[in-house]
């Protein structure tokens, strides 16, 4: 099989993923009879190129890192804006990694249905379209028989979803719980290490981290909306992340995370999904949690879920060691598992 | 799809699996389109039974929890063997949870043999058929168009195998370790304690965790053949358990497991397979892990397993209360996939 393949974006992720696929060449030709060509890019700040027979990729990235426009690798009339390029790019699939609004999951929302409806399949690392709009655009792909993936939204490339997919079968998800921001579970330690919350902030900043402004993160909005995905995708809820009963780290002192461990507890900015008879109730909250909790084990910028289900009790999966290439492989398995079908079961 | 069933072993975990195949009658059929019987059932001890109509679920529960033989229950000519019941029985699936000798993998590695050339798919719960004759028995299914799947075999029902069929994909494992065995898990928790090794021992046998001979707990054969599994599923390698570099935990002391406390770290049995160059080396030891590790953090009968990528840095699975529900619980999602054709992928 041979996927021609359009990307939105082409940030730290996207970059990640083109050479990903350029180390993986090999590997996905011997491996699963695959072989792939970029036919387009397209970008907010960075410009936007087609060129139907392939994009040579070492050169798109070449023009990006020194700052110079993808405009100039393009072939064909102009581009209007992201929608013309979504109608316009001969692509099976679109790999979508946008910036994203975490309280509109705007603009993502839009550009993932616009390709669906073009025929596309799309694989996304980007929370928003699956928090906003999980059903519709799950129903559009089904109906189309097209891929819907997005597998790296929760925890990178740990293969969190492909769980419920594949191994959570006829079984009922009772409770997830999960520790899924790196920037607030960076600072959380910090405090507990004597560092002020001003100063853990700024360390998160000065690492990249955290963002200039990090009030998606602190506010718990980036956890909110990570804790919809697992909640609609795993427990067959409909929530948005305005149904989620929010509470971010703002209000942890020093004192409080001190206080905390000395009682043998840790604070966590805890997310949970729990069932409760045809409803789902979630909440993000910062949340003392004993040591015997693999949840309180989690440090620095690594992330975990834990599954508490009808059959299976407790199974926790952590993740430590991301970087955006953790995240680009999630949407590499993605791609692949579009490109054997698993798309086309009934259940997935 | 309906699927006849014939069962091998009627101990604890294939009775849990009878009463979940009975609980997710209407499951199986509503979201997967999928019926069963169960036609016949082969033990060592408690006799056996084939009625191609399908046995009363029930009614072999009570015979066997009420002490009688199953062979009140048979239909047909007298059966001289377990062999002849494969031959016999009319089942496109057999489960497997017959008794190992994990030291040589039979008789359990002789039965999926014959089942697969008797042209039956095969789940099994047994560790041996997979550490003795993996790379024999998966070609063997493979000519056939049959499923040959065993994720109970290492953490009971967490998706361990899951994983790698479906989330690692066009990666290489560079390195799994693990904790695998509860028994010895919870006599080293009980060790850091201060327990005496003698008093740990006991007090395992006496929860029904440790066997009345403990030997392949305490010297890491159970450990050792999961280790197998791992090793030759998940990384390619064809090693037997005798290529284990094994020791088990009977010279660690209490001394030891409170010394390392005290230094920081716990003394976990670890189980380690390691790529180095063409070869997999694997180990099975006593370890002192720090406790910034997941691994230390798996207490009592907690197991867990922690992949190492070229794509993921640290993925870690821990599973926690598990019972025999949990072990036939993977049995059930082995024979969902088998009958969703997950087993005429190349890849898997």
């Amino acid at each position: 099989m041979h996927l021609k393949i359009a990307m939105l974006g082409y940030g730290n992720v996207a970059r990640a993923l083109a050479r990903l696929l350029l180390r993986k060449t090999e590997t996905l030709q011997r491996d699963y009879d695959l072989t792939f060509s970029i036919t387009g890019i397209a970008t907010r700040s960075r410009g936007s190129a087609i060129n139907p027979q392939g994009l040579d990729i070492t050169e798109a990235l070449r023009v990006v890192d020194s700052g110079d426009k993808l405009d100039m690798l393009h072939q064909g009339p102009p581009l209007a804006d992201t929608f013309a390029f979504i109608e316009a790019c001969p692509a099976d699939l679109i790999m979508e990694a946008t910036w994203l609004n975490p309280q509109t999951g705007q603009p993502a929302t839009d550009y993932v249905r616009a390709a669906l409806q073009a025929g596309r399949h799309v694989v996304t690392a980007n929370k928003g379209p699956v928090a906003f709009a999980y059903r519709e655009l799950k129903e559009l792909a089904r109906q189309r028989n097209l891929g819907f993936f997005f597998e790296s939204t929760v925890m990178d490339g740990a293969p969190v979803l492909a769980i419920g997919r594949e191994a959570l079968l006829a079984t009922t998800v009772e409770r997830v719980r999960g520790v899924l921001n790196s920037t607030t579970n960076y600072i959380l330690d910090s405090l507990e290490q004597g560092v002020s919350f001003e100063a853990a902030v700024k360390q998160t900043q000065d690492m990249g981290i955290a963002e200039a402004d990090p009030t998606n993160d602190l506010e718990g909005w980036d956890a909110t909306v990570k804790t919809v995905v697992l909640a609609n995708v795993l427990m067959g809820a409909d929530l948005r992340p305005a149904d989620v009963d929010r509470t971010g780290i703002t209000g942890v002192t020093t004192d409080d995370a001190q206080a905390a461990l000395a009682a043998g507890e840790r604070i966590k900015l805890l997310c949970e999904a729990v069932r409760e008879g045809d409803q789902v109730r979630a909440s993000v909250r910062p949340t003392r949690l004993p040591l015997s909790d693999p949840l309180s084990q989690v440090n620095k910028t690594s992330s975990a879920v834990t599954f508490e289900t009808d059959t299976l009790h407790h199974v926790t999966m952590i993740e430590g060691d991301t970087d955006p290439t953790t995240t680009a492989y999630g949407m590499l398995v993605d791609m692949i598992n579009i490109a054997r079908g698993r798309h086309l079961d009934p259940r997935t």
